[in-house]
Parts: C-alpha cells; structure tokens; sequence
C-alpha cells in the first residue's frame, strides 16, 4: 500500500507566515469557505468551543490595531533587557499594520467553559491555515499581548477567550523559516531514542 | 477568481474520530510521512516545541495503557454525580483499549519553556489529523487525565509537557458527530452580529 499524504504535505511545505497584504482581492464567500473547515475540527466532547468574528470593516481594524499596538507597546517596555535585544534582532516590533491591511481578520475565540477549549481551538485554526493555503490565500496566528482593550471594541463577552488575530489575504511576501530535522523531533518507544526515520 | 479549498474540505469533513483499530497494517514510514507533515507547522517565535514519541512496542503500548487506565478511574471516581451520569450517557468508561489496540500511539510532547507552546503543539496536531486522513488512517486525540506515571514509563523529562496521545491506525469504525451549522459560529464585525454566510 502506497503510503501518502501529498496533498497536506505541500500545502504544509509551502506555507509561511504572511505579514503583508494587499488590501483587497478576497470575497468574503472565500473565508467562508475557510470556517466551513474549522468548524469540522474535533474538540473536547465535542463541544466545538470556537467562535469566529470576521472583522472587515475599516474602521474596526483601525481601532484593533491601535489597541493591540497598545498592548504591545507596553509589553515592549516592561521586558527585561535581554528580550528587547531579542525581539530587536527579529525586528519584531509593537507596530502590527498587518491588523489593517488585511482585508480580513479572523479574531478566534473560545469558550472557557468548554474542557480543552485551547487545545480544541489550536486545531481548528491548524485546519484554518492549510485551507487558506489551499486558496492561495496568507495567514498569520497572531496573538495579542493584551486582549481587554480587543474585548471591548469587539463586544466579546468574558466568557470568552480571544485565542488569536488571523489577517487572512493576498499575501505580498513572508520568507519561510529553516524547521529542524525529523529525526530531531522524533524518538521510538522511549524519550530520547532515536530510530530511523528516513521518509 | 475562484476560490476554493475543496481538498482540505473533503479530509476534514471526512474524518472522524476512531476508538478502535486494526492491530497492524501500517509502515512505519506512513507515520514518518504524518510528522514530516507536523513539522512544518508554524509555532510561537518558531521555536518547534514539539517532540514525538512513536509508541509501538506492544510492552510499552500496555504499560501506557494501564498508566491510562489508571488515572482515568481516579478521575472518574472523583467526578461529581452529574459528571458521573454525563459520562455513562457517552459511554465514556476508564477502559481506552485503543491504547493497545492502534499499532502506534504518537505521544505528543510540547516544550513548556518555548512562547506559546501549548497552541503550537495543536496547531502541529491539527496538520497530524488532516495528514493521517489522507492516508485513510484513523487517529484520535487522547488527552490523558493524570500523566506522571505516562512521564516514568516513557523518560519525559519535566521540561516537556505530555499533550496528547494520538493512535494511529486503520479504523474499524468511528461515528460522524454532529457539527454545530455555520452561522451559529461566524460574527460579523462584532460579537452577536450573525451575517449572511452562504458558502
């Protein structure tokens, strides 16, 4: 028997994170078409813990992005020293126009009432990034350091967790990273025992 | 343009989650195929803060199940009466012969010290679960109730959290659950906003 999964393992492959857009291109039956998968993802009990607020409108962005800048700004001071080298070296930075140009966030939230609600949710948005890559469409997890500020302007109630921001479009650039080897992630039958793993 | 993610639709629509295995009937290699696919996952800070341990010795298979087995009747006999009733209505028992049964039970391990791990690690068991469907393999994904003895028998150092146990196999059966519809999930704009989200 021919063993393979081709197909998910380019679309794996071939994805990176994207963290430019062009503003327009995409309808909005595309990220439907992208819940439509999420929403087949298992959970704890089944009990698909997930909600997903498409935010579009541009004035809606424009108030995210500021309050999550916000929130990084501040996570930005309060780090130790040797963490803004860091983040420097990665040019990572508090600005995020990603949470504007993108012609589309998914903010991903889930209930906290739910057992393994931030196990279940992580899947659904796996399930998320293989299907925009099936489109040819960019995706970023992105996960703000502060979320009160997000709460409010989105309406989401406490029982509720914002797990992740997702700019979802024509992606204009994202550069893959090196990923180590499988046989640095794998161990047969025991921790720290490497078997071959030639593919 | 149109806009489609048909294939990812197709394996995660398909898939659903199996409790009972053929004891054999899998290369390893298919397993190297899946985690080849796992390891282009994206993660917090791209630290890849998952590690893979291919349980396919039938000792260790037993020894982990037993472990299992174990915590899950401390659990169940901890559980309030309404848990208690909750979990006979589901038929969900202490007893988890999938953990003997599946020729291999990838037991996920995540890096407690890297950002962001445990959300990496299930977006990395997301891509899991699509790529096994498309090798028409079973899987599920088992969180155990109580890992210490898990930890011993497999070497799992402290640093690294136990997510999940995955069987893999091939399926002799698994029921289709029920999902939740599309507008029940996708807010527009704002929390409680539903939109038009024909697909």
């Amino acid at each position: 028997m021919g063993w393979c999964c081709d197909v998910i393992q380019e679309l794996a492959r071939r994805r990176v994170s994207a963290r430019s857009f062009r503003t327009g291109g995409v309808e909005f039956r595309a990220i439907a078409q992208i819940l439509e998968v999420a929403r087949q993802a298992p959970s704890g009990a089944n009990r698909q813990p997930w909600k997903f607020i498409v935010v579009d409108n541009p004035k809606l962005k424009s108030l995210v992005r500021k309050a999550c800048e916000k929130g990084e700004e501040e996570y930005h001071s309060r780090a130790p020293r040797w963490m803004k080298r860091w983040m420097r070296k990665r040019n990572i930075s508090p600005i995020k126009p990603f949470l504007t140009q993108a012609p589309y966030l998914i903010v991903v939230c889930a209930d906290t009432g739910a057992p393994y609600h931030i196990q279940s949710t992580w899947i659904s948005i796996g399930y998320i990034l293989l299907a925009a890559e099936e489109m040819g469409l960019g995706t970023l997890t992105y996960t703000p350091s502060s979320v009160s500020e997000l709460r409010k302007i989105l309406e989401i109630p406490e029982k509720y967790s914002p797990e992740a921001i997702l700019p979802i479009g024509l992606p204009t650039g994202g550069k893959r990273k090196r990923r180590r080897s499988l046989k640095d992630l794998i161990y047969i039958n025991r921790w720290g025992k490497a078997g071959s793993v030639d593919i």
